[in-house]
């Protein structure tokens, strides 16, 4: 069996979400992938990802799909993700990744319902997420025809691009009238991710409730908090 | 003892509701049907459903009542649900239907009390309702003393009937101050369906509060999603 | 000791206050009476009740105060709760109830918090209460001067007798600024009102945030969902 | 080990932090001080606090770290909290103090980035808190560069001094666009008070979308239920 090490961290991933809750029935996803940059094996990039529709609480790591970067399967006997182009497109515009979640986690999802991106109105925000976590524009009804799974992908990447957003200072986004994707540089991190991306909706929401005209925190506050976690000058936890 | 298969189904439906929180203390009831045209037995169609009043952990089997379609009682020692009346005319206009699920489940039942439908604002409504989740007119006073129950029913119908849906693409319904019925093919379906609804109304009343001019997502995204989960090109899950 | 039977009764209702919630820290209590013309011992009515402050988990019966409707101590070596005066004065003028029971539960708080009462938007209200969930005036500073707790008693009673409201019909209140208290004729009773008040609250929170417009269910409606559960011709239940 | 007694207590505040569910991850932080007047050791004051970024399911006793006021560590192998700073601040400036507790509870942490105080809507409220929970102000551009830990203790202790606030009436502070700090005689009654602001943050949220013009409560309520739990003539509880 390929890649048995990453097998388990996507399982583990996946498990994570159901154990957070953050996708009601089979609503959700985590993938991993196995760079030869990475690992030095010299083969190309092999995705693992959940296969489609099935209960987080009976999966198994042989259950896990693996495809190359154009989705094509390589070894596994269930149908991959229905999410798998997206995933697979991500993977190829943000080379700095590892691993990615998608939920439709309740708060997050909301905004994206909303069509509003979740303004950076704390440090909780801030120490994760440089900026508003960005809001994609709808797809067209061309690129529902054409390929609505990769085209979820172009949209997100069209964002990135448009707002010169790194995705490692930025490591989500909001699909309008969809649902959250999140990654980071393991699945682990990913879910990580997008736990708090959730918690933040969750406050975000809230607070936007009780105050329609708040601001965003200055820049020189939320500037500090995500340095206090990102980079060579990182202050926060046992490193 | 009749049914004993549909019994259980019953039954897990029933407990279900309570696994899921739908309906606090008793306010719920999930019912299923046998239809001679699906079991080929060549008897009447037969309804099992929940007896009044009683709590969810201590139903068994045998405490379900048997009723035909009129609501007449075939077998049972306990008095079928208060809502028996609105099952049955369910199950008489709707013969696509195997399955009934009634719950107050809290954010379902507040658009209900708000007498507003559930618009469709994401992709997780489009999988399971194509268009919003339909609201009934309230009952009149005359169809409150001519039979209250049974014209709960009679004005769901009307809705569908008036709004020219169709109940396997709208499996559920908001009746105006009261609560949510939902249904499927089968019982377990059902209270996926309910489930789902309460789901879909938590989202839709945050992305509402967020954002009061939310427009539903556009026809090209619903119809894509409805179909994907839907019909003979489903490309969801495995199948 | 005195009254075993009701002192169980007693423990049993302030238990599911923590267990359902409904009260954070020792933020709420339950009391129950024994009325000589209902238990026919011929002795005057004595009140069971929680002692102040204590720990719903660490409760046993013997902790629990006995008082007369003076709220006179006749049994017990532990202060009885701070709000004993509003429960006695409660006892004395609704002569048809047998428990209270106060909470902090956290929608009705919040209705009273906001001084508003809570406005009957459906029938799941309907079933339980007789129109909306009143309201008290905010006590005067002679009235906290003068006796803030058996004065919490006196706005109940005033706004009851005010509004012409049947204590049976009506079987709760909040009182403005500060928290619910309902009643029933037991203990259990008591609490399961003091549930459903925490229910149908969090309903009209959300119904009322859906649509600020949104009018009462009509008084049709209302009168045959509460006749459904109350009086000789109930016909919801096993009965 | 110095100090074993009061590792101890730090070690629980922090464990109830998370059983209370008041910081997701590792968003949260206690303390305690053993102060010479206090244990009469004639040692100077030392501080025990939760090392950085590890998680509270995983602490031990020995993981905390011991420093002095001025935030020097004198006893421990891990890095101290990243807020440390802040604690030690406070720890000055109130003496009456002995625990302190950060958190990133949801409803308080949105009251801090919606950049409102929590006004006094309740007994609750007022029964712990005497006047509104204040709101520091952000800090500038200046204050984050020159010691932003240091300085969000700086806005909390400004702000008490402008509003003439007492840290023993009002134990507890929200920082603008942060989180909230709690405080109490030690670090269990710190935790609790976190948790108590986490409630009232809930219910004020609450009351506040009900009723937009809703006023605080009269000063004759909020000062009769402060005095009623703090002081010589309190009647709250067994004492």
């Amino acid at each position: 069996m390929l890649l048995e090490s990453l097998r388990q961290q996507v399982l583990e991933a996946n498990q994570e979400i159901a154990r957070r809750g953050l996708a009601p029935h089979t609503f959700g996803n985590a993938s991993g992938i196995s760079r030869p940059g990475i690992d030095g094996s010299g083969r190309q990039p092999l995705v693992v990802i959940k296969p489609s529709g099935v209960d987080y609480a009976t999966l198994t790591p042989a259950d896990l799909v693996v495809t190359d970067l154009d989705g094509k399967i390589v070894e596994g006997h269930l149908r991959p993700s229905s999410d798998l182009d997206t995933h697979t497109l991500l993977y190829r515009e943000f080379p700095q990744i590892g691993g990615i979640v998608h939920t439709h986690s309740e708060f997050a999802t909301s905004w994206a319902q909303a069509c509003r991106p979740i303004p950076c109105l704390g440090t909780t925000h801030a120490d994760y997420f440089h900026g508003p976590v960005p809001l994609t524009e709808p797809l067209t009804a061309e690129e529902v025809a054409s390929g609505y799974v990769r085209n979820t992908g172009v949209v997100i990447i069209r964002r990135f691009r448009q707002d010169r957003l790194d995705p490692v200072a930025v490591p989500g986004v909001l699909v309008a009238g969809h649902a959250p994707f999140a990654w980071g540089k393991s699945p682990a991190e990913a879910v990580e991710h997008a736990d708090v991306l959730e918690y933040i909706a969750r406050l975000a929401f809230r607070a936007t409730l009780l105050n329609s005209a708040v601001e965003p925190i200055p820049a020189h506050v939320s500037d500090h908090h995500y340095r206090r976690k990102h980079g060579s000058k990182a202050t926060y936890g046992q490193r």
